[in-house]
């Protein structure tokens, strides 16, 4: 029951980093909502692997085959099911580590929870399962757009480089002008100058995202466990190599009273608004209009290309360096991916929602 | 669906803040366990308004009454319902409420999705909703003692005043040495002294809850969207005011590379362990056997003895000062609630986990 | 995660016979719906025991005493708790059945489910469980009645006397004439007739319940495992004593080809209706436009006022012979149970429909 | 959310009769099973179109195919990913059943219900799609083979033509023997005879199947809404065409009094046991240890190759003569559907059952 999201609009995924390939099933999306394939490819290519001298020479074509649920261009209400073929993996480059376990690798876990484990590129604890989560959240970027409601993320950290300002400060059209997808271009500039460097070292380094939501109508949210902050947070966490998450004014607002923190209404022209957003577009736990943003912190991937120390699969205590083709930097292509789980979830929430009243 | 927490062990949460009480029912609890109703009720008092100086004055007893599913002691495996009586609500306090939207409350966004609102108390978007959490919680540690699992929250930070070590560093035994629930008595004492400095001056402010699981047995998460620590993830951010997690070194390993936050394993006379644990005992989103441990940022309270701006159901620009008892902080009172939502995500995973294999 | 029935409107039930009650909470129903009290007493008084010469002369009030989630009236969009108190629990009748397992009752399976069973009254197991699902039920008819959707259930066969017409046939008005519940005055006599002969004689009897469903809109069922008619043959089945489920011609249409039960299409004046309905008004899973209807087969209840052999705890062959009052037929009190049940399916799927289009 | 079934095991189901395929995930399977692919298309055999003289002459191999979830020969625990290639689909034999709705086939409440409909052999609705269910069944067989449960179903009746006899009183070795899947070869051959001739009419007639479960451990069954038996009833009524279900006396019980329905309950050399079985193996919603068996009732099928009258999609009344290929009979191909089905539940419900106790 775990490898499906959502509730209402629900995706099922499957699929292994070095098998057949990995694909899905996508359950409860409208119907009637015409189906721009090639816009679902280009979402693709923004996570592919090999896509700048930033990422993983992985190369992959990634090509979305739908195999139901479209009728004439058009979603017809019936389970979506789709795949991408594995072209490119190189098995052999994990055949050093089918006896040991990697160190922050799944590796372990994996094998005391099933115990069988395949080790071919990480198996099922790879990243390139996102590739499902990329195509179900473009099918929900298709139905959010005729909704008003836009999703845009970028890299907001890397390493120690940090965008200051709030996502207010930026031209977000910026984003995808640079391989890093940040919207300054300087501090994009500095980004992947660090990234590789410490590609170079055989290293790698984490980051933080920003995300935003704009034109979210007011009411999605479900007010106890299903707050929407709550489904967000836990979304983002369950992409690999996160390790936090905080919306609106978050860790910052540690600093502040709640004098200051609150967001008082006024009446806008006949528009109920706040001046301020420290809530972050969401309050108690349902959204209220304002733009909603968060932020996500992803973990330096554990693949490093130096030898460390760890354990093989009998207990013996031994090293292993990895080889193959790695990321040294998970943001630029996790940007995607987080604005993928964002439409998911508000689609999944905005179907929710049209039950509250009959 | 969304007054239920949990996919085995289920808690189906009801009632208002000035209703005829708060209650739940617990499904999927295992059969057979000794229910020490002494035990839940000693929980809730460590919730319960009117406890220290430092919170509200509400008094109420908040005595758990069980209503089924236990027989001669021991829990049946039936669903086991509950129920908490309000006694002391003040509904004349809400009186002037009733037709303003409270700043950063929930007023306004429950009124757009439901078209109605109970305004006493904040109706169901109150906290005191939190109450049939430990509930829960405390029966789930009821079951996880069983199992040699201990889960102890602490408040590490308060405004500025922060506990800088990580919990191995302190002796967690002095938790409830104190009213703020904080284990470094002095710095207990600075941030007691700021909370009431902060109610003087009708503010209030937040902070940020440290929780520790020990003993987890290796193999708890679900690899893909039900990772474990999304499951706490979303479980706390489901906390009234809670506005970011952060689990192992979370935003903190923002400033390491991978070479510096990977655990390295290693064969510790027959136990495969590692020796730091950065990860913070979760891998791939699979329980690793170390420590678990996360943090919780609370925004400050949302009502203020204070005059602020905000508009009328009307849409009219007005002011609202709040009367009655607020706390002024959140942090005290919240250390049982993010505990027990922890020990509710823990059983579940332990419970689902039982189908890994045949 | 059993003791919850339904996907958007859920029924979470909780109590056992002789313990301190039965109650539930209800979530997902829509907000500002007025909620008539003395309807749902109403609902509740048809299944009340001792309400005839024909059921057990077990006298409770059964009222309902609603927790949360209705405010001046109406329903807020809040979970829905209630209670009913048990109060003329004799639980010293079933004294003498602590050590030994009833014959075709859940004693025993319990018992080795659970380990643990609370024997009074027959715990868990009891169909005194089924006051949640009236509750639940009647709520749900008063959302359906906004919506033109009207059920009833009637008897349709006690034992060998049965209604040989179908629905249209009778005057479904005459149904609360009588206690059998049967719109049949004639054979109404009849089966109480044979009712009370068969009690006289210590022993049971089983028969048929036929429940139709007018105003249903077209759209309502999902097509593939949540047929219309699957949901509703899985609720039926649930209750208490139910061993089959038959919807549209069910087993008579064995006697017919397929050019006899198909159901033509014509324009009746410009809506699109079909000259016959064997279908029962679902085709292909969904709703059509037509009368739903099905039949629901009930055997004769376990408990016999006769001796009978079993064994004991210790599994030693021994005897036993039921104290205490018990109905001879189930049928008269199913009548309200099983509209309920159908209320609440329709209503789940009603607002499931509303998430198929955008 | 409804192309998914099962709990902790569960399938979801994708495609339509002449998209590119049929095809689906199973989620929560048990890790470490040994998957005998050529077990899982020899169940897909069974339901072949083409198999037979009785069957519709559509010529598909019906190959599997594997996407994922197992390495090495066994089941990882990872969803399993298939896929069923669709390949003589000829949809030009729909090409005049575009513009009108197919009397008792879903074409009109689908275009209802979605406002788009995939006409080209009944798109979603076709019975195609139970390819996924027996694919689902057949790994849910080979778990449920490790722990010596076994599942077979037969038919049972054809039209007017019907076993006399329990499950008990033929040996189900003969089943495989013939192609309308019968123990009783003379019957059997009626059957067929029956079948034929109305299939030379054009016309299509029904049949009950009866399925019998051996080995269920004591226990499954969850004992409130998801009693045993309604899980079962709900999942065979989500087949195509099945119109009733009943298990154990089912309707035979209407002629029998409690005192003669009542399985009491003695001690065979050590293990409880019943003497007669009228409860069909499930007491209070829970297997008992006795054979579960229940029967099904499918209508005959809705395609005839003779005029019907009809509307079309703009309302006018008209006629409609199906061309193609198509079964006269359902009951054959539907043997080894309800096996998978009920195979499913079972494996479904072992599963849960393990939660019962810590």
């Amino acid at each position: 029951m775990f490898n499906s999201f959502g509730n209402i609009f629900r995706l099922t995924s499957f699929g292994e980093s070095h098998g057949r390939g990995i694909g899905g099933v996508i359950d409860g999306f409208p119907s009637g909502i015409a189906i721009d394939e090639s816009f679902v490819q280009s979402e693709l290519d923004r996570r592919r692997p090999g896509q700048s001298i930033l990422t993983t020479a992985r190369k992959e074509p990634d090509k979305v085959e739908f195999l139901s649920g479209i009728f004439e261009g058009k979603s017809t209400g019936a389970p979506i099911g789709f795949i991408v073929w594995n072209q490119n993996q190189h098995s052999s480059d994990y055949e050093n580590l089918k006896g040991v376990y990697r160190p922050s690798h799944a590796d372990y876990t994996y094998t005391v929870k099933y115990g069988i484990r395949d080790h071919r590129g990480g198996g099922r604890s790879s990243a390139r399962e996102t590739i499902s989560r990329v195509v179900g959240g473009a099918l929900a970027k298709l139905a959010l757009r005729q909704l008003g409601i836009d999703i845009k993320a970028y890299t907001s950290q890397v390493g120690g480089i940090k965008l200051e300002g709030n996502y207010t400060d930026y031209d977000l059209d910026l984003i995808e002008t640079n391989d890093v997808r940040c919207p300054d271009p300087l501090k994009a500039k500095e980004m992947a100058d660090l990234i590789k460097q410490v590609k170079g070292e055989g290293d790698t380094i984490g980051g933080t995202l920003t995300c935003v939501i704009k034109g979210c109508p007011i009411g999605l949210g479900q007010p106890v466990f299903g707050k929407l902050h709550a489904a967000l947070g836990g979304a983002m966490l369950s992409i690999n190599a996160a390790k936090a998450f905080e919306y609106g004014e978050g860790f910052h607002g540690l600093k502040m009273r709640g004098s200051e923190q609150n967001d008082v209404f006024y009446n806008n022209h006949g528009r109920i608004e706040t001046h301020t957003n420290h809530s972050g577009g969401i309050q108690g736990g349902i959204s209220n209009g304002e733009d909603i943003y968060f932020r996500v912190v992803f973990k330096p991937i554990a693949t490093l290309l130096m030898e460390q120390e760890t354990v093989n699969i009998d207990g013996v205590d031994t090293t292993l360096k990895a080889r193959g083709r790695h990321d040294a930097c998970v943001l630029p292509r996790a940007v995607p991916i987080v604005e993928a789980m964002a439409a998911m979830v508000i689609l999944d929430y905005y179907l929710l929602d049209k039950m509250t009243q009959l």
